[in-house]
């Protein structure tokens, strides 16, 4: 540090730097693209870099970095994929992003407890690519190939969650870096557990505000006997949601039902090369036995043809079922595809189903009026879904006009009892909208930050404003 | 007060006790059988009396009880029906006792939703029979018939677990008053969301110690088409818990499968005039459509058949049902028969499925050895199970190897990554080993529970020490 200070003047967290270069040497990158990559996700949210980039390798590795970076009061923020929507990375107040993509380690996969423990790096796709020849697989599934500490960290869910649950019900258990270093272990490994208050679910959803999650152990599940998806047209946008609302009042134990509206679906179409009707569309997949899944399709059949849908088209070979989900999960892509050097913002909300009908299509008659371009889709079984606003990045009316089009959505949806966001979290861009949707339970939220983290080191700036 | 100065000065309470008699009037007792009443539950756990109770109406009520006793920083138990197991309710530090009984409206049914919101003190048992016309049902049933909101601050389950898990996952949102009377809702309705910390699992389990739960939201589920219970025994333990693990592991979505060795048995008989063959027995239940439960019939009575299980005793009509379950419900209440003027101290612990056998069958040993009187009866489908120890209160040998029994279970559970409590929770009984447990982690308990309740008024000296 001697021969540098003048460098050690210019930022409040160069000495903490300066230590970390020591402990990790080139796994502490200062340069330019790597900082401006680990400050950016893919939401709209401007870019805002670290000063450093430290690549960790271990758990105890994490610990020392924080150590370091709490002795000094420099800023961290855990980084696994970068695909988080709204600003979760971006280093607000600078300091370190600890990217844990070398943390990629499958630690323990039990079959006979069906459960498995992971390093926070590990990819859902990694993750089961690498169960594949147990009969276990792992069902959360976001858009994104995103890393399970990031999905722990926001509490992701996708389109199995209607059957299979979020991130929220899938974590047994979680092992975490806290603000000052000390590594704690949340849980045992139990299915159940009444010992005390629900530490992994307090760390589920906590957006690396309250420490840095460094393996967590997943409830797996059996694949199924029999899986078949199937896809289905209907005449309008009601039809398609009053149909998902019966299925799921009718106790259908359906494993996904997604909903695309036109937009989405011509973006679809031309994205992946498909020629699905440009009309709202459901996306179906049934699990069970082959009789479970037969008397399922003829359950969820009669229902769709009352609301004037289309006979299935059915996909039921894997590599047929692979390519329409991976359809599906590239709807945020082909979005962008949709409008070329749009920026592309994407939003969600969750309401009670029985109000989804009413809530997605007041929010359409809203996008038609304001001449925007925001496909819909959603996990309607949930009653979530999403909007995503293509909008030119050099025209500030038309970005306004989708902040006010989002409000206007969130505060629909937070009339109709539900939430702000279903699955994207709150990163910088919803903190106000937190506050709408819970009042005064946000400040127990800044209670618990400010007892975990005194500091304010951990993630500043996201959740809640200390 | 100042016609009462003596009392006054007797208690650091009487302050805030004529405060609230002004408040209650009738509705605050300090009859010392009142006291004593709200002082003890069903657990071995020595009585010890509140200064006063508190029979609260209102959230509202509520929130002025708790600004009151914060003023004067008297402790404050939430008291339901007092069937905890572990001295939850004890008044360790005196204080104020409010039950919560009066509390009983249900306040919501959303059939469209499948949810419902209602009041701390209604009971599972008035919520079932208040759903009876909705074709609806509420699955989580402890032993007792406790109220909803002592069920959600010891994070219960019960039979129905491993289908529908338990107070964890069936909690959607919670009104909580908090130690200084302010009243938070933890969430909103929506099925899912990544709005912020997830409050409504902090409060799930909290066991009184962070605030008062006032309303809760329930999932519920459809009543199955179809239901078929059956009772099935076994030559020996191991093979009954055998056949447990390897429906499981087979992915049945069985709703029950219950255990009860060969002593509890003697004891339901005994208890509830009935004649099963004294040994290793399953109680079992099957939810689905008619072809769906004749599936899941066949499969488990094919590993049953594979373990030397009997042939299955059906109880298909609902008043049969009822029966069997009753008995299974009642096996607390029939290993307190069994030993006339012993105290019955039930204790569980939890672990991985894949060592419920070894676990079971060593504490079976262990039992054996003793000499002591203690059946063993399980939610074996979750890895869960429970002693319920019958001992001599007059006989401080007896309770010191009950003591020593207990300490191994839970260490010899601790040791396969199991839990100490699966259901009953922490309360004063368990502390140790909740430390033993989690270690680390209790001093993050410790943190948040400071933090929200910093004068320690929330039932004091329950699952942390602060």
């Amino acid at each position: 540090m001697a021969t540098q200070p003048a460098q050690a003047a210019e930022s409040p967290n160069a000495a903490a730097i300066e230590e970390l270069r020591t402990l990790l040497g080139d796994r502490l990158s200062t340069s330019a693209a790597v900082r401006e990559q680990h400050g950016k996700d893919e939401s709209f949210h401007e870019a805002v870099p670290p000063d450093a980039v430290a690549f960790a390798e271990s758990t105890e590795e994490v610990s020392e970095i924080v150590k370091i970076c709490a002795r000094h009061k420099t800023p961290i923020i855990p980084y696994g994929t970068g695909t988080s929507l709204e600003g979760h990375v971006a280093a607000l107040r600078g300091g370190v992003s600890i990217d844990v993509t070398g943390m990629d380690q499958v630690l323990k996969v039990s079959i006979e407890d069906m459960d498995c423990t992971v390093q926070p790096g590990v990819t859902r796709k990694q993750l089961n690519e690498y169960l594949r020849d147990t009969g276990l697989f792992f069902p959360i599934d976001p858009g994104a190939d995103a890393s399970l500490g990031g999905m722990t960290a926001t509490r992701a869910s996708g389109t199995n969650a209607v059957r299979y649950g979020t991130m929220r019900e899938n974590v047994l258990a979680l092992t975490v870096v806290l603000p000052d270093g000390r590594i704690i272990k949340t849980s045992k490994r139990a299915r159940k557990s009444s010992a005390g208050y629900d530490l992994t679910r307090l760390f589920v959803g906590s957006e690396g505000t309250l420490g840095v999650i460094c393996d967590i152990t997943l409830r797996l599940y059996g694949i199924p006997e029999a899986i078949s998806s199937a896809v289905c047209s209907f005449p309008d946008l009601e039809s398609a949601v009053n149909a998902v609302i019966l299925t799921i009042q009718s106790g259908i134990p359906i494993a996904r039902i997604e909903l695309a509206d036109d937009v989405q679906m011509d973006a679809i179409n031309k994205y992946s090369g498909l020629d699905f009707p440009v009309t709202s569309t459901l996306f179906l997949e049934f699990h069970g036995s082959e009789q479970g899944v037969q008397e399922q399709v003829e359950s969820v059949g009669t229902i769709v043809e009352g609301f004037g849908g289309s006979d299935f088209q059915w996909a039921t070979r894997t590599e047929d079922r692979n390519k329409l989900w991976q359809a599906r999960h590239d709807a945020a892509y082909a979005c962008k595809a949709l409008r070329p050097g749009a920026e592309i913002w994407a939003t969600d909300v969750c309401v009670p189903i029985s109000r989804l009908a009413e809530c997605i299509t007041e929010t359409k008659r809203d996008i038609e009026e304001s001449g925007l371009i925001a496909p819909i889709v959603g996990h309607v079984g949930d009653g979530n879904f999403h909007l995503v606003f293509l909008t030119d990045p050099n025209d500030p009316d038309e970005n306004a006009r989708a902040q006010a089009l989002n409000e206007r959505m969130v505060m629909r949806a937070l009339a109709m009892d539900g939430t702000c966001t279903g699955e994207h979290g709150i990163g910088y861009g919803k903190m106000d909208f937190l506050i709408s949707e819970l009042g005064e339970a946000v400040s127990v939220m800044r209670t618990i930050k400010k007892a975990i983290d005194p500091d304010n080191i951990m993630n500043p700036g996201k959740i809640v404003r200390v």
